[in-house]
């Protein structure tokens, strides 16, 4: 098992089990439908199925997390926006105005909110603005704190976070979905600068050159993408001697990141789904596939971001998401937008009638 | 204006507004995310703005209308299905056990099923099992008998349908619509038979090799497919005069398309949202559109099929799909499917909050 300080990965067993596939399979042949006429929607039956151990899976009490966090990297101009907007953003998340919210809202999904190392920590909310958030449905967001240090210190310097750091990140992550009720994990960032931190883990692990890792993030030009991928060549340099998965998730920063990574391992070793949102999302199941491969068996990615280093970093985990749309904005948004197809497949295996009961003749021949 | 028999095609007013567009953009580009990052979701709010004329658009009473029918070119082996199945599938979206059933109970839409002219008259459903089907939520399936006839004519030896029997099922598509509450139309269908009316319809009134417009529909193998073709092939012989759309419609065929050809017209001229399913339903958007191509204006393509013609089909009609599943059901099975993205779209206009309201900073520079 690798390790980092006091944290040591969990084993993740291996859930393949032919057995139960083939009954999955025979119960989706049995539904009245020509076979494999729901196309990916099988398939993602098939894949909730089997995460869940049923032919007849439920998706209970979906729980977003969304851990943020600051980078000392955005002090390089690496990103369009000013690095003030990551604790702006968490308010948001909080008050209810943020895309995350509207959409979490739109399904009931709980939303958990974790500050994991904000610049300037955030206040929680107060009853009033909570109440407001809520809305008049399901619970509230929350926040959580669980900062280990007021922002990163700048990678293209020098180690983004000690390994004690790092260590504390993860053991927070797990930490946090044990506390979680339910079957499902989205999850979702914010961290003004942290499509550098993916781009650089992608470039990193991945052994995949710089500029195919590096896009324009919230919206940088043709200039300021040429100075991100000088300043994130800078932070490979200053970290040459971080190869392993857990000295790049370190080196390269991002106490969301690292959280989600302890999130994504503590999930996966509970058997829960997890339905991953965009570039920054997957860099931490990319860390944590790279620790334990059979993560991704509990792995739906809900879409492909409109940011380039996305597609690549899928190819490596051979994920084939539910969504094109050019999504790019984070938070979990592509998580939840994509949340009711996944209620749709479940539903297609629990409530769908065979052609016995229905009394639908079968295919001629 | 086209007509047939007593049927004369009602105008459908141009919706190109500038102003609107250009506020819907406004109100979205002052939304909390980088400019254009929710990808497709904001083009499909714009979309869904400019139907309902609003930067709050909301989407009410949707509803689900599945239209069936019998084919008399299903005899000539042109399905895996044996005829009876259009009937029997009838039955079970009122029992509530077909895909659509359970995608329409999960969203909430009212679900109607007409029994345009299947073969064998459905009988309406007793209380209890409707009751069944009901399963607790929302109102229970609908079932309205507007037969035509106790299915088409043989198209491989003239024409499908009368003038008079295409222009009823086209009133009876006007006159359902009439009836029914709400601001969006869902579109689904069922007729053993029908991927060939599709196919049909897209060869004559597109000009497409009828080859390329033919596939294996709920599952021919090669065989069945060039037989399916050959039988085709006659039918377009057979109804060589019939060149404009609804010559088109009433000699190739399909009381289920027709009908909803109707609906759609009429969708349209409500100005409504109309969601469009696979190939077949699309069919019907498809003569719709060589009638008036403003009625494309109100639609909302939800999948690109894995029937090849269809993608032939969405290119004529320069129809860019919400999601590449590979569906081939039917039903309406991927316009519910693909529902909550159109609920999502509205949602991020009506309720994310501005820069300004949440107090979030906007870009550098």
């Amino acid at each position: 098992m690798q390790s980092i300080a006091h944290f040591t990965t969990p084993q993740i067993p291996d859930i393949t089990d032919p057995a139960l596939t083939a009954r999955l399979q025979h119960t989706l042949d049995q539904k009245t439908k020509p076979l494999g006429s729901l196309g990916r929607l099988e398939a993602l039956a098939l894949r909730l199925g089997h995460i869940l151990g049923s032919t007849a899976p439920a998706l209970q009490q979906p729980q977003m997390l969304v851990c943020a966090g600051d980078h000392g990297l955005a002090a390089r101009g690496v990103s369009a926006f000013p690095a003030d907007v990551t604790g702006q953003m968490v308010h948001n998340f909080l008050a209810g105005g943020a895309a995350v919210s509207v959409l979490a809202r739109q399904h009931g999904l709980a939303l958990t909110v974790v500050d994991c190392g904000v610049a300037r920590a955030v206040e929680p909310p107060t009853a009033a603005s909570t109440a407001a958030a809520q809305n008049g449905t399901a619970s509230p967001p929350r926040l959580l704190q669980r900062r280990v240090a007021a922002g990163t210190q700048d990678a293209s310097c020098g180690p983004a976070m000690t390994p004690e750091q790092c260590a504390q990140a993860l053991a927070n992550g797990q930490e946090i979905v044990r506390g979680l009720p339910g079957n499902v994990l989205l999850l979702g960032e914010m961290g003004i600068g942290n499509t550098s931190v993916a781009s650089l883990l992608l470039a990193r692990l991945g052994g995949v050159d710089l500029a195919a890792c590096t896009g324009a993030g919230t919206g940088l030009d043709t200039e300021g993408i040429a100075r991100k991928r000088a300043v994130l060549q800078q932070a490979l340099q200053a970290n040459a001697q971080a190869t392993s998965p857990l000295q790049a998730l370190a080196a390269l920063g991002g106490f969301e990141v690292a959280t989600l990574t302890g999130a994504v391992l503590q999930a996966a070793a509970e058997r829960r789904v997890i339905v991953v949102d965009g570039f920054i999302s997957s860099a931490a199941v990319f860390v944590a596939s790279r620790l334990q491969p059979t993560v991704l068996q509990r792995c739906v990615f809900a879409h492909r971001s409109g940011e380039p280093g996305h597609s690549l970093m899928l190819a490596q985990m051979q994920a084939e998401p539910l969504l094109d749309w050019g999504l790019r904005l984070g938070e979990g948004s592509g998580a939840a937008l994509a949340w009711p197809l996944l209620v749709s497949a479940c539903a297609i295996l629990r409530e769908m009638a065979s052609f016995e009961a229905a009394g639908v003749a079968e295919r001629l021949g």
